[in-house]
């Protein structure tokens, strides 16, 4: 596939999965954490805009100059921006300039990539379509989020998305102790972050992680058990975080006159026993751990074991902490600010989601999110 | 006019009031204090609907069972309601979902209002209008406020609202000690709210007030001689709220290369010197009355010298706490909810200011806020 | 009594009510609106030295330069002070050193007194007298506060101000409507705050007003009748606060084995049915009030009624808003901070109570707290 | 040293430290993260009434019932205990009431420690030396963050803990990749906390470690050249942290006409820029590695490389999260409470300061503090 044609592949995606919604669903932002519809859009944009059009293409002059203002994300790099908690206030420009941004970035990057002198554009034009990808993600999860906020439900579309996938495999693999390389090596072909390098041996104690996910049946017991009122098996801070929230279950379970629900893209749907956890804390996912005898996987531990189990259903929480590997290093201006600020207090997970772009994770991918986060479709599988 | 004409003109003009917006403008809350255009137009349309069809309309059937829980605002009599800082996250039900509800609500009214038993309707429908009066100027106001955190300064439409009204008016009015009778009596014809009466005598001593409004120059002077930074001029608490909030000026005023700007719906123009002040609240109006060794008027002195001069282009603040005139009284159920629990730290404002409707406002009417808001057209008349 | 004698028994009085203190009393501040026993002690001395010795006793001397910072309260005319919240962290100056600071200012005050150019005094030393009156019953009304957070529920001294205090007199005043006179004017003999003047007429209309307080018993009823879970008689914000607070019943109050008891300064004690309510905030008194269809009292009600019956138990919450008397005049300096700069969101409470100290407080006397503040000896006087 | 002498030594300096202590000192709790001299002298005492008096010496009486419920710190298993907040209100019981349970519990563990049957508690009452000895060094650390908040800058004791050290030695050690061991074995003798089990093998690749710790002359650097005024050598979160909180230097350095001062318990000194920094949060230590291209140790590095350079005089930030060592097992009942749900969002250090206790700390030794917290006496050690 040329680089012009996976560009018009990725962009047309973000448009594809905005297709079901209404002009005012591209507006709200209900939580700091959680941006806009539009929003989504127009950063991505901006993104091939700023690094990619403006530095390259001879003549480039900006749809906009507001757009960089408003549509910044976090790169301080580039100058100010907008409070990034006023993202949902943000009525103009309203949704259709933004989709003429979109044609008018669009239209000068494929003129730009079909040009003879991109050659060396491959690697940062593949950059802003993993970013692109991500907030793929992003933004069909954050939509579930803000519609889950209105009291009628909303259905975004018919039976999409419903989290009612089911592990196929059963049993444990068993790693032995010893040196193992993870991580990807500086020169390995393919698109990869820079969380990801260097590739590293790393010494790992035997283990074995299991083969499938924990259910919501499984975690139901956790809940009906009444982990949630006490203190056992939680952190200290993951207790005083449940108290303060009143968190009592995983994010989108209701219960009506005694019979379990969850809200899902396709509506408020019975919840399936059987089906894969998805949205839980790492903070829960540590408390079910422990209460079940076990642990969570460390991320070395995750990447040696995954080639024996399947995964890319949920983003699977795991022990480490997000930290720079060793030979770590951070990009020049603006593009260096993509992870490396973000390695205190995060927690790594691993696999992907059925919310994950086609194409987009891997084995060695590190995505990150805060122990108290839960509304991505994460996940646990144990290890010991 | 009947009040078949009198209620399709108001209800036209809450629609009218729209026509600029974009649907996206419909969507945002940035505040608490603030509500979106919809539910602006949803809000006043349930009124009608819980308290005038359902009652009143034999086989009468609800729009939609959901929205009276959505577009319920404060009416606890009513039944549960939803979250007042989610209004800004309910996409759906959609912009033109409604105003099939206002059209479906019209039809009803019209048809309910034009039958032969209306007789009994009269009070409880001009209260309805009175109240979706009350709301249209503050989607006006609210829409200014959503506007103004938009980097891009968003004209609503050109040459609205600009603010630069004068006054035409010069010195003051002297009142004589004595006995007078404020407030409106049982029975007296027209509508008024239940704050307003009973009518009552209180004593006034000496006084006079102004004729004219202060000006943008007058707060100018206050705002350069670096009153918001001194504490001398200010009650205690307006001290801590400005430190707080860093305010140094009245909202929507800005300064850009040593030029006075504000932000209007208009969008935003030079600072007219000569024009009355607007969008101060009453810690800095109470402060810059200090300031001139002055002071505000009483709601009583206001009300008893008002006929000696102009009025309507501000809400003008009194030194007035809200409280309950001797004799008030709350109404049974729902309706007795609308005036009387607001009675505390609240402070009377009299007047009318441009963006209140036409026929709205007398000389009897108590508008009120809390001493820190900024965002309705208030303003300063000085007395001594 | 001269000024020097009674100067002499007010500060005596104020280490009395410390007396029964250990050394570590006089430390903690658990709440911004509460101040350490030593701060009392040290602040009211300050005001001595400050406004007293340094600009009339020639050469007089300070105690100790940081001591004006350390124990200045709000006088932004002096200069810096400490942060307010930070009282409780003072360890240094020891509670010993503060005690040699009143010694130091006493016997420079008697020597100042006891001279013969003390004429123009008498004012002055009044108000200091005065004032640290007002802060003997905060004294003792904080160190209830901070000894009631204490789960082992401290004595300060046995059978110490358990109020247990009975109104002696049953049914109403009946007043009629008419021009009454209420304040103090300008030349009347004695000692009045600034907020006292000027007489001034006012209007009344008919009405009547207990001779009685609320009991405890009749206070119960409301408690038990579930009206803090509903929110039909009470003020909107303050069924906002009952909701985050969580307030179920009066300040102290104690439920344990399905028996009432109330924490006192003479230890726990079973809540005596009979006894006057007390440490309810206006907007319990309020709702209260309109639970039982009556109303509580305005200030100029309760002046002009106040002869016909007996008061000085409780502080009896009025519908009044603090607000400046026609009239009302700020001292020019430091002093003029006094009482006007709280003249916002404030009520007025009219009479006295257990914890004033004798001889303090006068019908005119005009008290006022914020709306939800329950620490004082508050209680409810109806009317209607 | 046999156990009793072991005993009588480590409770006797708990008390040594306090000499210099006001009964005032013994009370204030500034922050939630601080505890009062006071409590750590009863929660120290309560943790050998609890877990080794009460079951183990036959016929044991409890000092008094109360002290459990307020002594207890964060001992989920053993019951309800004081809200953590309120540690600085609970002026009863007095200190000397204090000394006198620590002279009951000492005389009964004495008479314990010196009958025929301790056998078996030694590990337990060790654990409790241990316990003690983290709590002197907190009593220390909080006592000055305590005095720091007083205007007046108290001396606890002259010269003492001026933080003047300097490191005696230069340059780097370098280590070479490969598999390294490090934690304690299980059995190995001595004490050791139950974080440090089990040793285990880590693959480090090739580093060099700084000898000497980074100087105040160092960090000085980075301040005057307005690290702290750019967001690039910053975690994101850190930057908030230092616009949220205006950090601008270390904690307790002061700047005073152009000269640096750092408030020590032996008053406020003139920074030494030859000492060795101290009081920096993991957030600014990091961005400091940044700055000088740089970066923190990892504690693994730091375990294999720190006897071939000194250590001692800081606590020292690594780059590691404070997670679970391999085979990290949790002991049953509330002893299992000790540290292991701690293991999130905090970052390991290692080393010892100059305010650790005696024979406290060791090379396996994991400290761990939030990533914000300065309180400590935290230095930097260098590595790439």
């Amino acid at each position: 596939m040329t680089l012009a044609t996976h560009y018009k592949k990725v962009r047309t995606y973000s448009e594809e999965l905005c297709a079901p919604l209404k002009t005012e669903d591209y507006v709200p932002q209900p939580e700091e954490f959680v941006s806009p519809p539009k929003w989504h859009l127009a950063h991505t944009t901006w993104f091939f805009e700023e690094f990619v059009l403006s530095p390259n293409l001879p003549g480039y002059k900006v749809f906009h100059e507001q757009f960089s203002f408003l549509f910044n994300s976090y790169y301080n790099h580039v100058g100010s921006r907008t409070v990034r908690a006023h993202r949902g206030l943000i009525t103009r420009p309203i949704v259709e300039e933004v989709y003429e941004y979109r044609r008018y970035v669009d239209r000068h990057m494929t003129q730009l990539l079909e040009s003879e002198n991109n050659a060396g554009l491959q690697e940062l034009v593949t950059l802003g379509l993993n970013h692109e990808q991500q907030h793929q993600e992003l933004l069909i999860t954050d939509l579930k989020y803000t519609f889950s906020l209105n009291p009628t439900n909303p259905i975004y579309k018919k039976d999409f998305l419903l989290v009612d996938d089911r592990s196929d495999q059963q049993g444990e693999v068993d790693v032995a102790a010893g040196n193992y390389e993870i991580g990807v090596a500086r020169g390995e072909e393919g698109f990869f972050f820079d969380n990801e390098y260097d590739r590293h041996t790393v010494f790992l104690q035997d283990f074995s992680i299991a083969k499938s996910l924990v259910t919501n049946g499984e975690f139901l017991k956790f809940v009906e058990s009444g982990q949630y009122q006490k203190f056992n098996y939680w952190h200290d801070e993951a207790f005083a975080w449940i108290k303060e929230n009143e968190v009592t279950r995983p994010l989108y379970w209701h219960q009506r006159d005694g019979e379990w629900y969850q809200y899902t893209l396709g509506g408020l749907v019975p919840l399936d026993l059987e089906a894969n956890l998805a949205h839980i804390s790492f903070y829960e996912a540590s408390a079910f751990a422990a209460w079940k005898g076990m642990r969570l996987p460390t991320e070395a531990e995750w990447e040696v074991a995954c080639d024996k189990f399947n995964w890319g259903n949920r983003w699977e929480w795991t022990q480490s902490a997000y930290l720079p590997y060793p030979g770590f290093e951070i990009a020049d201006g603006a593009i260096g600010e993509y992870n490396g600020k973000f390695m205190v207090n995060q927690k790594v997970l691993r696999g992907g989601s059925r919310a994950t772009s086609d194409g987009h994770s891997r084995k060695t991918y590190r995505n990150f999110f805060h122990p108290q986060h839960q509304w991505q479709l994460t996940g646990i599988r144990l290890a010991k």
